[in-house]
């Protein structure tokens, strides 16, 4: 069993979807990640800020999952990061309505001793300097360090990214910011450019449309599980990259065919945090339901043709 | 090995894409239809009509992959059904730029004797009366009728499309005429609506995102090869048609399992439709290259989690 390390926001999200509305409610990245990967088993740590007006009830929710939450600094005068959001009918869209960085703006992660030899890290969507502080902190090199990122940093931080980028293993990230990181439209294309900017493996999501491994010319597709409702997508992403890096740090197999497997596993994961709002599925989802989706994948799948 | 029957358009096209445009081609759903099943060495005959400008080469070129051409009537006088279109440089939206029906709006489908009683009906894209008329036709109930349609029919002739609808077994359409059919944003509920009307599957294509295949609460996912090109998109869900319904009629096995097949084969041969313009690949193609796709299928979409 290895150990895995996330660092990551820890929020407060405020959503809006076509099903209702939430007040604040516990979000982030770094939450959505360690929620998930905790399904495995894992002893992973979570790296990440919040302001005094955050629950200690979360945190304490968080450790009864076995996920440690030394490296969450607890900045007392300040507030924790909020995002606000409003998704349209077709859930795929969605208009920001509110973002307040708070504590997150001058947030400086400090990975605690005891996770400095983590063997996978994952680096939640962040601004990319923040994701380079906890790789120089590393006492020994990762055996697989996976990177989340988004456009934005693309927009305003492109070089601290690519910086970043160098030095991962693992990259996951969507169809759109692949295409925009990459100048490539197509997905087979994007890859390739993406591999030569560094990482060895490029995880492109598709949202309902599933996400694809790229592997040195070799390709695997995870299909989303078709659903009669998603609910909130708010953490499908990270979610699907908590599955996959909880799956690798529990089987220690970083071949391209485990990382298949791995994929899937995110995939199943994620179709359950779309089901209600915010952490709510995850925070109750059982390993026996985890267990049953999986058999639903392998329906979905699989096939044999003589 | 069954016999099958297929109706539907054989057309002019002149299309244009980022890659370059072309003057008048070869097109039509029954083209791309036929062509596509042919690969399975099955006896099918095609239905349709042109005008006195089509070319017997084209028929001898179908003949020649032993497509019966003995139900495509040839109306000297008239000019063949035309269509002109533009596609956008995302390849999955494109502009008419100009539909001539011509001989087509008068067709009366007249299905020859030794094709009353094919096995596998293939109702291409055509004014749902046109398809009931086939189905008239028929001497012996068909064991698999298939039907394709498009939002075009749902706008102006619904209850005629519903018809037939009702005495199809399986019905292939694309992810936004499901939703229009049924009025159900989600693929899932969509499917289940479409179910009731009639069809025991719901195919659901959706492109470059791949296909469903909806049965009685069972579901299948077939993707789409991912390409470093997609060269021009014009029939490829014709030709995805035709693997499915040249699969079924090849194997006779109407089981869930390997409708599973079907579907991952029109996939296949998709994949191929799109790598030149018009059906300049299909015509072209090899049992060799298909296979060699299938293996690469399996790689895209095979997994085994311990």
């Amino acid at each position: 069993m290895s150990k895995l390390l996330v660092v990551g926001t820890v929020a407060f999200d405020a959503i809006e979807t076509p099903f209702g509305k939430t007040d604040k409610i516990l979000g982030g990245a770094a939450t959505y990640i360690g929620l998930s990967a905790s399904h495995f088993g894992v002893d992973s740590g979570i790296v990440s800020v919040v302001g005094g007006d955050f629950p200690a009830d979360y945190l304490h929710m968080l450790n009864d999952k076995n996920i440690n939450t030394d490296g969450v600094e607890v900045v007392k005068e300040g507030k924790t990061f909020f995002w606000s959001g409003k998704y349209h009918n077709d859930m795929n869209t969605r208009d920001t309505l509110a973002t307040e960085l708070n504590v997150l703006e001058h947030f400086k992660p400090v990975v605690p001793d005891n996770y400095k030899n983590s063997d996978i890290v994952m680096l939640g969507n962040l601004h990319p300097l923040v994701q380079a502080s906890v790789l120089d902190q590393m006492t020994v090199k990762p055996k697989l360090a996976v990177l989340d990122t988004m456009n934005f940093w693309m927009d305003i931080a492109l070089d601290d990214l690519l910086d970043v980028i160098k030095r991962v293993d693992v990259i996951t990230i969507n169809d759109e910011e692949a295409r925009q990181l990459s100048g490539e439209y197509s997905l087979v294309n994007a890859a390739k450019k993406i591999h030569e900017m560094g990482p060895k493996y490029v995880v492109i999501k598709k949202g309902e449309h599933g996400a694809l491994l790229f592997n040195d010319g070799k390709m695997f597709y995870a299909p989303a599980l078709p659903l009669a409702e998603v609910f909130d997508p708010t953490g499908a992403g990270d979610t699907f990259a908590g599955g996959f890096a909880g799956y690798l740090a529990k089987t220690e197999d970083l071949s391209f065919d485990n990382l298949k497997n791995a994929v899937i596993y995110g995939s199943n994961l994620a179709s359950f945090c779309v089901e209600k709002f915010g952490t709510e599925r995850m925070q109750e989802l059982t390993a026996d339901e985890v267990k049953e989706r999986l058999d639903q994948f392998k329906e979905l799948t699989q096939y044999s043709i003589k």
